[in-house]
C-alpha cells in the first residue's frame, strides 16, 4: 500500500521518512496543487490536504494527517471514511499565527496602519497617541498552543496576560504564562478591564457570531480585537459597527466568514481595522513545514505501532481533543 | 528668578517641583505652543524647547533642559548664550522609539506593510514568505539608550544582538544585552551577514550620508534596515534605489532630511518602505512626559546644589557626553 504525501519535503526529511517506513509502504510524492483522484485510490496513509470530494475514491485510506489545524471540510457528516482515522497539524502554527497577531497588535498600538494610510497619500500627518505592550492587558481566548505562544511573546515585553480556556482544567504550562487564567463562563466578566482581546477559538456551534455587538460594547473604547481563530467566530457587522463608532479603538482580523472576502464587503474600507487574507498561518513561514513534518512522523511511528495517534479529531467536537 | 516649564505636568510632578524648588525660583508654566519671547527674559532655568531664535532675549539664562534628544537648532554656532549649560532629554525615548522601531521591524518581517496596501485596494492576495525575530540577526549601530532597549525587545523574543559603538569601552550592561559589541570601523565586515539593521546615529559630521549606495550593497538582499535616528545619516537617493532594485528587501524611516518630507519625494510610493513622520518620539506615549520630567527634576537636584548634570551637551560633538 501507499504512503501518499502531499509537502515539500527536504532530502533530510525525505530521508527519516523512508528510514521509518522501511519498505512498508510505497511512498509517493505528489504537490498539493498536482494531486488528482487516482494518487488517493491506493493510499493507505495521505499527508496533506487532499479535496474533500476525493474521499469518497480513497477506498484504501486508514489515516488522513492534514497540513492544517483547520478541518472544516473533512468532517462534513457523511464524507470521511468510516473507521479511518483524521489527525491534523495542530501545534505546528503557534510560531507563524502567534508572531503575526503580535505583530498587528503593535501595529495598531503605534497607529502603523493609519501612517501607512497617510504614505500612500503622501500625507505627514500626527496621527495622535499610541500604546505600549508593556503592562497591556492581554486577554486571550482559546488558551492552547497559538494563545500561548502570543501570550509568551507579550509576556516578554512586560505585558499582564489573561487567559481563557473552554475547560478548568489548568496545566503547569498555563500557569507559568498567564498571570490568571479562567473558563469561558467568565469572558464577560473579564472584557471590561482588557486592553487587547485575542480571540483563537475553533469553529464550533458554540463559537458561532460569540464575538458580537454585546460583547464589543462589554470592551473598553481604547482597546484593540484581534482574530487569528475561525472567522465564523466573528458577527462581521456587529465588528464593523464597533470599528465605525468608535466602541472599539481598533481590530485585527486574518479569517472572514467567506474567504475570499467579498469585494462588496464595508470590512475592506474601515481605517481602523486591519484586515489580511488567511496569511498568518500557511507556509509562510518556512519552519511551518517541518513543525508539520514532525508531528506527522511522530504520528506514523505510533501509527506504526498501532498506538494512539497525536491531534486525532472528534467529530463531535470538530478539533483535536487533547 | 524664574524657572521656565513648557511641559503639561500633572498635579504630583507640579508638588515635587515646588517641594524641591523650596522658593528658591519662581516657577512659571506656559505650554510650547504658548510661550514668548517675555517668559524667556526672566528665567534663569527653563525646562522645554523654546524656539531657538528667543535664545537671544534669554539673557539671565544659566540652564536650559531640552525635552529632546536633538539638539540641532541649539547648537549652532554664536546663538547659545555663553556660560550657560545645555542639557536633553537622553533617555527618555527609550521606550517610545525603540517600540516603534521593533513594531516597524515586525511589520516588515510579515508583510503587513503590502497587505495593508491590498486591503486599501480590496485586493485578497497572498504576498508570500515571511520572516521571524526568532533567531534573527539584528545590527544596533549606536548603542545608546534606544539602542539598547531595543535590542532587549528583541532578544527577548530569540533575536541575536550585535552592537555597534562609537567608542570601544563596553559597559556591563552593553555585554548583558549584546551577544557581539563591536566599535565602529567594524561596521562594513558586520554589514553582510545580518537580516536587520537599526540605526540609531545622532547627527553628525561623521554620520552624515553613512547610510548609502555602498553600504547597502554589503547587506544581504533579504535584509531590513531601520532609521530612528537622525534624517541625516541617510542618503535618501541611495536608499530609494537599494529599495527599488531589491537589494535589500525593505525598510522603514522616521526621520528625513527635509521634514515635512516634500510631496515631491520618490520616498512616498516605494512600496517596500515603511515611512513615518518622525512620530516615534514625541509624546505619543504617555509614560514619556514623566521620564523627561524626571531627567530635569534630578538635574535641577544637582543644579542647586552646584553638581554637574546629567545629559550635558558637548558643543563640539553634537550630543551628551558619558
Amino acid at each position: 500500500m501507499n504512503l501518499l504525501c502531499l509537502w515539500d519535503l527536504d532530502e533530510n526529511q525525505k530521508n527519516e521518512l523512508k528510514k521509518l517506513v522501511d519498505k512498508k509502504y510505497d511512498l509517493v510524492f505528489v504537490s498539493e496543487k498536482n494531486v488528482k483522484e487516482e494518487h488517493v485510490k491506493d493510499a493507505e496513509i495521505i499527508w496533506g490536504n487532499i479535496p474533500a470530494s476525493f474521499l469518497k475514491e480513497a477506498t484504501s485510506l486508514k489515516w488522513l494527517q492534514l497540513g492544517t489545524a483547520g478541518v472544516d471540510a473533512y468532517i462534513v457528516p457523511g464524507i470521511f471514511p468510516k473507521n479511518a482515522i483524521l489527525t491534523n497539524a495542530t501545534g505546528a502554527y503557534g510560531k507563524s499565527v502567534s508572531e503575526h497577531a503580535f505583530s498587528v497588535m503593535l501595529m495598531l498600538m503605534k497607529n502603523l496602519h493609519l501612517y501607512r494610510d497617510d504614505q500612500s497619500k503622501k500625507i505627514w500627518a500626527d496621527e495622535g497617541s499610541v500604546t505600549s505592550p508593556k503592562d497591556a492587558r492581554i486577554l486571550v481566548v482559546g488558551f492552547g498552543d497559538i494563545g500561548k505562544y502570543f501570550a509568551r511573546l507579550c509576556k516578554s515585553l512586560g505585558s499582564y496576560i489573561i487567559g481563557v480556556k473552554k475547560h478548568s482544567a489548568k496545566s503547569a504550562d498555563d500557569l507559568r504564562i498567564a498571570d490568571e487564567i479562567y473558563t469561558i463562563e467568565k469572558l464577560d466578566s473579564l472584557l471590561p478591564s482588557v486592553d487587547v482581546v485575542l480571540s483563537v477559538v475553533p469553529n464550533t456551534k458554540e463559537s458561532l457570531d460569540m464575538w458580537n455587538e454585546r460583547r464589543f460594547s462589554l470592551m473598553k473604547s481604547s482597546a484593540f480585537f484581534i482574530n487569528v481563530g475561525r472567522g465564523s467566530s466573528v458577527n462581521e457587522e456587529d465588528l464593523a459597527n464597533a470599528l465605525l463608532s468608535k466602541k472599539i479603538r481598533g481590530a485585527s482580523i486574518d479569517v472572514t466568514k467567506t474567504e475570499p472576502l467579498p469585494s462588496s464587503s464595508p470590512l475592506w474600507g474601515i481605517s481602523n481595522l486591519i484586515l489580511t487574507p488567511h496569511c498568518a498561518g500557511s507556509y509562510h513561514l518556512k519552519e511551518t513545514v517541518s513543525f508539520i513534518f514532525n508531528i506527522a512522523l511522530k504520528n506514523l511511528e505510533y501509527y506504526i505501532k498501532g498506538e494512539k495517534l497525536n491531534n486525532e479529531i472528534d467529530f463531535e467536537l470538530g478539533y483535536a481533543k487533547k
